[in-house]
């Protein structure tokens, strides 16, 4: 070992889902959009100002935040815009989780929470889900530094009800809780409602899903203004210019236009449902799914091997091997031809099997 | 205090320099370069592909990466890109500064070493530069964790020749060796050279000053392939996406164009040599700039003054309330237009004063 080794952080490198540069395959491994961004997207790039590109971006991304703001009914000073909700979520992190006592989250969720505590050296407990795979609110009443989880959760997809939620954060006053609504728009009930009566919740969102641009790295956080001034301490003490002017500038497009919103989202609402039933028939048992992607396991087949063979078709979903789930596939909803094409093959395969 | 308070991160936030709203001023503060990007920048962007958008980005940021490495002669191993230097930076601290002894870096220098050695709880020891604003070599050479310096400096514009950089190298080879080359483009010789010896060296780099491209935060590391390996291990653990689609297309155009940028440096090294001249006439002294900026003090007026004289006047530069440094103006170099309009009121000022 050579000697600045010796002062290497050591890590356990995360592996991503895969990203293929081959074009031809059918990729429902990594829960992005089967359909592109919304048109004024596209006009908001051919409209995009170079010369703008010398200066620093604007360092609270206003026109971003604003146009966020008014989706949602909330004020501005409300909102706290990140590269992806990664970043977000990382800075909340840093920002409210300082207490001794440990944070909770469920052991089957969003595979960075316990990578950012470590990182941040946030002591947490994980909350067992029950045996269908859901959250029992009543876990998360006990003394704790914080809470979080998805709604719907990953990689499950299985959605708490609001007055649930509420429960959690009623039972939690004096910590923060954070709810992770990434997949939120495919069929669940936002918190953002419960704003106005829990200064202690922070909502998290990202645009990488319902919004179809996983490519421009948007994330943001909703909460009461309190909570928002403390997340921009904290960011703007480190690293002030984070997004750059083009996601400025295409996720304010994108936030202004609700009928492309409503109309993709609805459309993957109903390739979803189709595909559950689709995949019952095929012999698949999974939890019900709020979220753009089925987490399901065969009755007779192990995942792993209709992961491998799937994979070799060209047909590319998420495996996890790990304890509880390694008999799991997550499946992103694709388009109606892509999640055809898959229960073709699924249909062959298990016949010929 | 509300209880959930308690556990919120404490921090003095950063103030950056100011970014008006108002486009008719003359802004001199933030080192951003007078030209616009490369058309080659500009041809990128109408050529993206929004569609794309929806997926997630190449987390390697393969094509940009291949465009800096080939930019440097290197291979694109020993390339690491970022969200600006910035979050390289912090990276390279975050993976390499894990001693107990103190990492070393200038006490008149970039403003976030100490904010992220804070972060990351690394301890560090500030060796002060001498009184003509130069760094001392030998401060180098004691037990250290680590090392880091801008080169040229900055606020200060001071170049240090190769063969101390060097020396500081070879006199550290049991620790990782930064140097922050964001202003090298504007007259000084890079350490790149060096690599293929030191395998503890890492360079920084950015996009913002000398590509124009302070706007869409692409910053980069060039080190050994082993250092490379390093940075990508921690970055893949906790954020695998952070470079946007059009950060890593426009990227890639910016660094392809070695013509368009071989033109705007040696604009603005030209008018920094005519600016020195003025300058100097004017009654101000500052140490040599090698960098996009020159780090003035007048001999009779405080500097003080003078930022709010030019402020109200429409001028932006930028000024510094620190120890030592509270004497000076850090101007930086734009047009020739810009630079008259600056020299033709510090004329008429310091003559009806």
């Amino acid at each position: 070992m050579r000697e600045w080794e010796k002062n290497v952080r050591k890590v356990v490198p995360y592996v991503p889902g895969e990203q293929p540069k081959n074009r031809n395959i059918i990729k429902l491994n990594t829960n992005e959009n089967p359909y592109p961004p919304s048109p004024k997207v596209e006009e908001a790039l051919r409209k995009m100002n170079t010369d703008a590109i010398r200066r620093y971006p604007d360092p609270a991304a206003e026109r971003l935040v604003n146009a966020i703001a008014a989706q949602h009914g909330v004020s501005p000073k409300q909102v706290f815009p990140g590269v992806g909700s990664d970043d977000v979520l990382a800075m909340a992190f840093l920002t409210f989780f300082n207490s001794e006592k440990p944070v909770l989250f469920p052991d089957i969720t969003y595979s960075f929470y316990d990578v950012w505590a470590d990182l941040f050296r946030i002591p947490y407990e994980c909350m067992p889900l029950n045996e269908s795979l859901e959250i029992v609110k009543e876990d998360y009443y006990r003394e704790n530094g914080g809470v979080i989880f998805p709604n719907p959760n990953a990689p499950t997809g299985v959605l708490i009800p609001l007055s649930e939620v509420e429960d959690i954060i009623s039972h939690n006053r004096g910590v923060i809780v954070m709810v992770d609504e990434a997949y939120i728009d495919f069929g669940g009930v936002s918190a953002v409602s419960l704003l106005d009566r829990y200064e202690n919740l922070l909502i998290i969102r990202t645009f990488s899903k319902s919004r179809s641009m996983a490519g421009m790295r948007i994330g943001y956080a909703i909460g009461s203004e309190e909570l928002i001034r403390c997340l921009n301490d904290v960011k703007y003490s480190f690293n002030s210019y984070t997004m750059n002017e083009a996601a400025i500038c295409l996720g304010e497009a994108a936030a202004s236009d609700r009928e492309y919103f409503e109309m993709t989202r609805s459309k993957i609402i109903q390739t979803r449902e189709r595909s559950k039933k689709e995949l019952a028939t095929l012999g698949f048992v999974f939890p019900d799914s709020c979220a753009n992607f089925i987490f399901a396991k065969h009755e007779k087949v192990p995942a792993k091997e209709l992961f491998e063979a799937l994979k070799k078709e060209g047909i590319y979903v998420r495996y996890f091997a790990k304890p509880r789930i390694d008999n799991y596939l997550r499946i992103t909803i694709g388009t109606d031809e892509e999640m055809d094409a898959l229960f073709d093959f699924l249909r062959r395969y298990l016949k010929n099997r």
